[in-house]
């Protein structure tokens, strides 16, 4: 008798993201003690010994609830149990910036990259499903900030770190990224480990708890079963199309920019690029590409990507396209942008 | 005092559509009573003369509810009432093919399009909003069939009708795309219009429906207020990425095939296309671009666009950029793909 389907997915899935892997490497498996990490780090330690590669697991301290300290102790012993080794346990300090679900990522992303090269670890394998992609596109879609946002989660990606020391980059991989949730909540029970519930996945502060337990549910009722799916779908589609454009928005930006260097800025934040592009090639790129360009080129002279919306985009590209006199465009970051000498200029304001 | 800034925004509105047609040319309004198209008619019949152009409207009756006949005579009545000469009223036929929303839709175009070239109109004026414009895009979303599908309705389009006599094309603007619903009908009721509330537009048994009452109130309360924005704001992105990659699909699908005539297929629905597409230079695009082409090679050989998914657009991939031996990939309509002397083959199975 085989294993449990949903257990012989999740190993399935486990077993394809190690193959991509050099022989002997070894893998890590990041590990909050939910149901879907901890069926992740089941499938690695029961994967990686057949492919003879070492793997070990690693969990973080959020420090953000109490008894928080004793739940990662826990993990560890779980984790230790399940025959990974090396097993890591880091505390972080989250502060406040961009939010608190945004730095208690940043914080946990910051440990993971310390942990795989303290442990040299090839990749860092991370235990996110469909469900949580599908959640991912809604909230990308709430923001109305175009493709990528839209993409999702990639199934891997990398991360480069900078120590005294030296350089590295740490790789990520999601092989769950295909499995639903519920299938693999069904592993995680049916390799007889215990998950944790984190109260933060059902407390409705968090956008993403009430996208999850209210509109993802609402939208299976009103458009029918399959959604989720839909939703990873549709993001695996968006992100080939977002890097194909972004490619050639590139390619454009290259041939079309002539960059030199401005002098301090009165802000004192540090020299600015004057950036200009020509006119002529400009127009003549379909507006998907040129409103990349656009983009590129505002944050190049010193636009903060985050503040630059689609109403700055649109009224650049209308002085490509449907210039009748307008002087400037004012954009984020204390610049502007203008026509001269049959090129676009952008520069402090 | 000047009008009530909702009229004011549908005046707005209806005047940058006219400004986009040529001066003097005859523009209808596409009016089925509903608060929204009932806004526009009043917006046409208001800025038309100002704009020194003929204005009529049309209804369609499409005969699916008791007393509908009626309803289309109050219509005409009150359009012709606004001022708007000359007003057409249709009744059609629906039928059941591709289900009933499909098929009224269908006749509806009919219906307009005919109208359309006996009045001589230059343009139909749709009542869309931004509202629509959002559902459009989450059902789309459910498809999760990609780009296109989830880049809505745009602001205008053509469809091309041939008569025995000629060939027509019928320009469809949708000035209305950028505003909200409740401002549309408070400009409606601002007009002193009394709008008509079709009773399918509350049926919960149309998607469409359900997403409007259901899915995105939820959507708006998970995520916060702006959601149908959002949503419109991806429309008109996507749109543009669409229109840039489908526009580079075309180009790589004439580069990279040769199409010969077959002889008729056994199941004697006419000659099919034998199509060939080189491999070396279909490597070589990005997966956006080269899933584009390989859809269009399997859809020119034969196979219905409507049933060619995701998952026969991967497997046709896998034997350009991952082949180990795969013998073809099956598609619908009773084809094949497979390779051959350097180039991926599609025909009959």
């Amino acid at each position: 008798m085989g294993p449990d389907p949903a257990v012989a997915a999740v190993r399935h899935a486990v077993r394809g993201a190690l193959a991509s892997l050099p022989p002997g490497a070894m893998v890590l498996a990041a590990c909050s003690g939910g149901a879907d990490s901890l069926a992740l780090a089941g499938a690695l330690a029961f994967e990686a010994p057949r492919s003879g590669r070492p793997a070990g697991a690693v969990t973080v301290d959020h420090g953000l609830q109490e008894g928080s300290g004793a739940r990662a102790d826990t993990v560890v012993r779980v984790l230790t149990g399940l025959g990974l080794d090396p097993v890591g346990s880091v505390a972080v300090t989250v502060g406040a910036e961009g939010g608190m679900e945004n730095a208690a990522r940043n914080a946990r992303y910051a440990a993971l990259d310390e942990v795989a090269q303290r442990f040299d670890a090839a990749a860092v394998l991370l235990g996110h499903t469909r469900d949580d992609q599908a959640e991912t596109v809604l909230l990308g879609l709430a923001r109305g900030s175009g493709t990528r946002s839209l993409s999702g989660m990639g199934s891997s990606f990398t991360r480069t770190c900078s120590t005294p020391e030296r350089v590295a980059t740490v790789l990520y991989q999601r092989p769950l990224l295909e499995l639903g949730r519920a299938t693999v909540r069904r592993a995680c029970l049916a390799m007889g480990l215990e998950p944790w519930d984190d109260p933060h996945n059902d407390d409705p502060v968090y956008t993403r708890v009430r996208v999850r337990h209210e509109a993802l549910p609402v939208l299976e009722k009103a458009l029918g079963p399959g959604v989720a799916e839909a939703l990873a779908r549709t993001a695996r589609m968006l992100r080939d199309d977002a890097d194909a454009l972004d490619e050639l928005a590139e390619a454009a930006y290259a041939d079309l920019t002539a960059s030199e260097q401005a002098g301090p800025t009165r802000g004192g934040d540090g020299p600015r690029a004057l950036v200009t592009l020509r006119l002529d090639g400009l127009g003549d790129l379909p507006r998907a590409v040129r409103t990349r360009v656009l983009r590129m080129a505002a944050i190049e002279a010193g636009s903060p990507p985050g503040t630059l919306a689609a109403v700055h985009v649109d009224a650049m590209d209308r002085l490509v396209t449907a210039w009748h006199g307008q002087r400037h465009v004012d954009l984020p970051g204390g610049l502007r942008t203008f026509r001269r000498y049959g090129r676009l200029l952008f520069g402090p304001a």
